[in-house]
């Protein structure tokens, strides 16, 4: 919630008197949101407002300009925020959360005074006294004496500038962008507002032909004195560049109406003040027109404050928090389970405009939706705890992102892998959405298309040409692995196991016994590549021999490492989450199988900010009487890399799926199997938790989890509903259709 | 009418067959126009279709790649086409005529064959069997063998491609064109629609900031059976740079319909044709939005064929080149004479949508007008007599004009130098609206604001501070001159006591006494520029001394000269056709006069193809008994410099100024002091010209000028309504009130 540097620090008791609706008597879950986590340390979050899921946000942009330890273009940077960082040059109305790739970061709010300077390495600013809360940012420009404030709606950014007495400016800046796309177009429609849109995508270098706009409409609470539109050109080359007095120089276009497009192009609107004066800036946001965009702004805030906007979605974020309550614990541990659940609800996010227009995959039309068409699946990442987290305890949302899935696979032929903004961008190995969408279905989420579901798993399990879901599918359908001859070989078969085991279980629920033998079976071919000199998986070559020479060390770091995707042998040598069990027996039994875990922490090869091995804590459930290990572990684990701070997230937050580590591991349930609807339970972080449980997917209202705290021991009993489980392990049926799941301590 | 080149000559009979409303007996003047005249030598017109004074027009665009040896970028090339030139890369759907500079030339169609090639220097073809003729021109393509066809509305050019069997493509390059500006937006909408804007402007190279979008629709009549865009991108720097597989590779977005900008873009709409096939394009424009070049182009031709708007631009422009029947000519002068009177009637163009909307100067607001908003002004060329042409056959057209002019003044505080599509350019010298206007207001022109005339014209005459029209002004009204402190010093002071000769007029006219002395004595101020040494004007230093080493001969063919502008002192020795007698005084008589006058024709200083000394031919008509001096010269020039081919034009046309020049001269009435409502009067080279005058301006239905041709002698005797006229000279209003002027020769 505050910066961890030397900022001044805001009173808590700051939000409890602005709005005398909340409670002024228990701070409210969305009190304990501190957006500053995980805006160091690579964790990739951004510390400006946004509501929940919401297609607009606003961020702090201080990753331009070489002043900056960590500078957008010295380095592959995935954020337009980073804590360390000093030097600001604007605020970026469009922003992705936890992702690995840079996009989007557009759309760059800047307010600067005295003489309207264009270029931001000149206009940018240090800054003080920055204030991160839920819904709310706020920040000084140091070089200009002004003070900005930030909220938004679900589409609409609103920004509120207080400004000393001059010329002050507000720049509009469409060429600076945390993306590696350029390209513009800016229109001032009068006095007070501007229209426009900007090219963004190529995320992670790939596919640029689909590249796209974001359009906008900014509306201004003021009209400014005057106001321009200013272009940087290239530098022309040729026997004409001799008669160009202007060539490669910026171009200032003073109070004009037309239409500018451009590489790098921006707007200023400018004042005269003579005392200290507010501008209140509302950014309207649309992935479909212009037009959309407008309606956006004007349909949700076109009347509304700045302050009116932030305590709406204040109240929105807090409703949506609310769903679960925690008691007992520290004011610590609240911050980071709620700023957790909360980096939770920000992707997948809302792709569709007020009135439902979206464009679909590959931008060849446009969709219309009377629910939420949702965009940003990371599923790779979100497929192992995010998502079913969202099926607990907002099974709506995942209903939603489940139709948006089969929209996709409607528009594109293909279910989903990577998608941003109705771009697919392949992004990682894997076919993870059969997994999501079973893990939901199982767990009782079925007001979808089950069957066209089933029917877009079979064919990106099957399809052997032609498949950019799965490639290298022949190989693994005849091997039962794929070869060296595919990047990630090893770690890829194991992804496809666990599809086709998610794959099988919805087989054996709609009877499809056939199905459900076949891929049964795929499910556990990963155990080709187990090699039992080593007890890990090793990539075989296409005759079928192990790779040479094989350092399962190798790879740490997201090093390229044959066989493995961003990881090496030992964090992937478990997952295998479907198969906890046979893995055992392949390394010879339980005994055996603790202890070749248990290496992978002792020697330092255990990744906490990265997906492949983030269940291996939780893996010596399985292992009885050893339960108690992954207890401790997953304790020091929360204690040693979640934090109140900037730097409090192990890495990147992979749009949530790090903070849903921590909201399950801090609950003492975990989704040990995804795609099986099972939970292997430790202790609680807090003396009670309460779920509450949609009605329209749960029959109870809620569900709490209690811990009785005897010592700070091993787990001696877990009781339902007062009576022993005697298992590790409860089914989410179980789970959801009781009353207390109670972990009682030795 | 028909390339010079050895293309296929098709049939002058042809448009008669096609329709049967125009009389097939006898040929009608739009039948007489061969558009190709100007489109060598310099010319810088276009033979591609437009309306009268149209917004939009179709060009083949032919100057782009080395085949070409004219090439747009490696020299000062100011149209889109050149006779010569072989190698075609497309249809441009706005353009100008006869201007000096590059600029439009823009939304570049183009029909081929086979895989989609995006690159213009690829996918250009030779090209064969040109025809070109009033609102049409045909043209087949060698590489692809389809034939395109073009005719074009107002607003809207319409293209028609017949393909051969096979795959087709129709490409709409938006990077490609004639100006030096870039940028441009696309979107397809659908797969017969595309709407976007391109960026044009910085015309003679000023004013960048002032560049300005050309918004356009364009509709096809047969749906894509896929359908794309295009983006070449610039190449990144930097360290992401080694991430990016695309980096500077063009892109290809296939059936996207998401907004796409960039510098150099492009869409293509295919076909898969089983058989020969045609496809008709149209394409609306608008410099104000996407949204009314809709709207111009389906109200103008939403359910029209490509025939029915062919034929309705033929019959509007066959009625307004019907104002001016000449009769017992040759069929060659038939077609020199219309098509200049063509050429004149290309600018000033409609810049007003079909809904009155046009932006006003500098683009800071949208006007609406409820006639026509003029645009391309170049009156530094048009004031000495495209504008006294139009007030006498076209006066509404003139009226307007000047209320355009007016209009200028209001949104931008100045009358207009050279406007150009609501840019000023500022390009040129002198202030010669002032001359424009007044020459409309003596003529009876009088349907506008005089008095906001008169002062807008006072103002540019006498603000000393910060007047963009006449730099330089406080020493020209203190010492009679400007020195060699200012570029082209001569020029200009002529050019200021020539607008100064108008102003006069005015306030004569307007009873402002002290105004008329006023300007009466400044405008005779060039007289302390006269050299009695040299008989010439020549540069004073600001200290009043001649300027020294002074070559009266230096300066010919746009070298850049002392004292000067795109001339040398024998170009500028005449021009002040206001006070040719206060000329031949400090001359030392009529004798003088006219040896120094013939020196200028004898040593080969005169040049036809610009405008200063443009009436020297007509002076020997101030010389009495010397008359047959400019019947004689003004005949060998029109022999010698107007021909129909494509070099029949002495130069560059000057939007219409030198084909004017040539209307007039074959009349036999020149406009020999422009400001003044007086003709001169020469040999007509046609036995009838009947000049049908507007009812709204004039009170005769039209007056003929006769010739009445004993020998192809001198005049022997001019009658008015059959009475001796005893002058070679007639004020506007004897002559429009007259029946006759007959010229009878030796």
């Amino acid at each position: 919630m505050i910066s961890n540097k030397s900022r001044t620090i805001q009173a808590a008791c700051f939000l409890s008197m602005l709005f005398f609706s909340i409670s002024t008597f228990a701070q409210q879950p969305a009190e304990f949101v501190n957006p500053l986590i995980g805006t160091s340390n690579y964790g990739a979050t951004f510390p400006g407002p946004i509501a929940p899921r919401g297609m607009a946000s606003i961020s702090p942009f201080n990753v331009a300009g070489r002043q900056n330890p960590l500078e957008k273009d010295s380095q592959w940077l995935s954020n337009p925020y980073v804590n360390e960082n000093t030097f600001l040059t604007g605020f970026s109305q469009v922003n992705l959360s936890g992702v690995g790739c840079p996009d989007l970061g557009v759309i760059m709010l800047m307010p600067t005074t005295g003489a309207v300077e264009t270029n931001h390495l000149k206009y940018g600013s240090t800054y003080s006294k920055e204030v991160a809360k839920t819904a709310y940012y706020s920040v000084d420009l140091d070089k200009y004496n002004v003070k900005g404030e930030f909220t938004a709606s679900k589409r609409v950014g609103v920004s509120r500038f207080t400004f000393p007495k001059g010329q002050s400016n507000i720049l509009l800046n469409l060429g600076l962008g945390l993306t590696n796309e350029e390209g513009a177009m800016v229109k001032v429609v009068s006095s007070t507002e501007i229209e426009g849109m900007r090219s963004v995508g190529s995320f992670c270098y790939n596919s640029p032909e689909d590249a796209y706009p974001v359009y906008f409409v900014a509306k201004f609470s003021r009209p400014a004195d005057h106001f321009g539109v200013w272009k940087n050109t290239t530098k022309y080359n040729g026997v004409e560049a001799q008669w160009m007095g202007y060539n490669g120089k910026t171009r200032i276009m003073k109070n004009t109406i037309k239409t500018v497009v451009g590489d790098s192009i921006g707007t200023y609107f400018s004042y005269n003040f003579d005392k200290k004066e507010t501008v209140e800036v509302k950014i309207g946001i649309s992935y479909v027109s212009i037009e959309n965009a407008r309606e956006n702004l004007e349909k949700e805030t076109g009347y509304k404050s700045f302050d009116d906007v932030y305590k709406e979605t204040f109240n929105e974020w807090n409703e949506e928090l609310s769903k679960i309550l925690v008691e007992g614990g520290s004011y610590q541990d609240k911050v980071i389970f709620y700023t957790a659940l909360y980096h939770t609800l920000i992707h997948p996010n809302t792709l569709n405009d007020l009135n439902g227009e979206y464009p679909k995959i590959k931008r060849t039309r446009i969709g219309r939706t009377y629910d939420t068409r949702y965009t940003v699946f990371s599923l790779w990442d979100t497929y192992r705890n995010m998502h079913p987290l969202t099926s607990l305890v907002y099974p709506k949302q995942q209903s939603d992102m489940i139709k948006s899935m089969l929209e996709m696979y409607d528009e594109n032929g293909w279910l989903p892998k990577w998608e941003l903004n109705s771009t697919e961008t392949f992004t990682m190995v894997g076919d993870p959405a059969s997994i999501v969408i079973v893990d939901a279905c199982l767990k009782g989420i079925q007001d979808f298309d089950i069957y066209k579901a089933y029917h877009a798993m079979l064919k990106s399990a099957d399809q052997i040409e032609e498949n950019p879901l799965r490639p290298g599918l022949k190989e693994y359908i005849q091997k039962g692995y794929l070869s060296t001859n595919y990047k990630g070989s090893v770690s890829t078969t194991e992804e496809y196991n666990t599809s086709d085991y998610a794959i099988s279980l919805l087989a054996k629920a709609l009877g499809e016994k056939e199905d459900f033998k076949r891929f049964s079976k795929r499910s556990l071919s990963y155990q080709k590549l187990y090699d039992k000199d080593l007890k890990l998986l090793r990539p075989r070559t296409p005759d079928g021999k192990w790779y040479e020479p094989f350092d399962p060390n190798a790879g740490a770091n997201f090093q390229e490492n044959v066989g493995f995707i961003e990881g090496n042998a030992w964090q992937y040598a478990f997952m295998v989450p479907h198969d906890i069990r046979g893995l055992m027996k392949l390394m010879g039994g339980d005994k055996v199988f603790s202890e070749q875990l248990q290496k992978v922490f002792d020697t330092k090869q255990f990744d906490m900010a990265n997906e492949p091995d983030i269940a291996y804590p939780y893996l010596f459930n399985y292992v009885k009487g050893e339960e108690w290990k992954s207890q401790e572990m997953v304790k020091k684990l929360v204690r040693e890399y979640f934090k109140n701070e900037p730097k409090g997230l192990p890495g990147n937050d992979d749009t949530g799926t790090m903070s849903a580590w921590l909201v399950y591991s801090m609950m003492g349930i975990y989704p040990i199997s995804p795609g099986d609807p099972i939970y292997t339970i430790t202790t609680p972080m807090f003396d009670k938790v309460t779920i509450k449980l949609d009605s329209r997917y749960y029959k109870k209202d809620n569900i709490v989890i209690e811990r009785e705290v005897n010592t700070d021991g091993k787990i001696r009993e877990i009781q339902i509903n007062g009576k022993p489980l005697n298992s590790f392990f409860i089914s989410h049926d179980s789970f959801v259709n009781a009353t207390t799941l109670k972990v009682i301590q030795n």
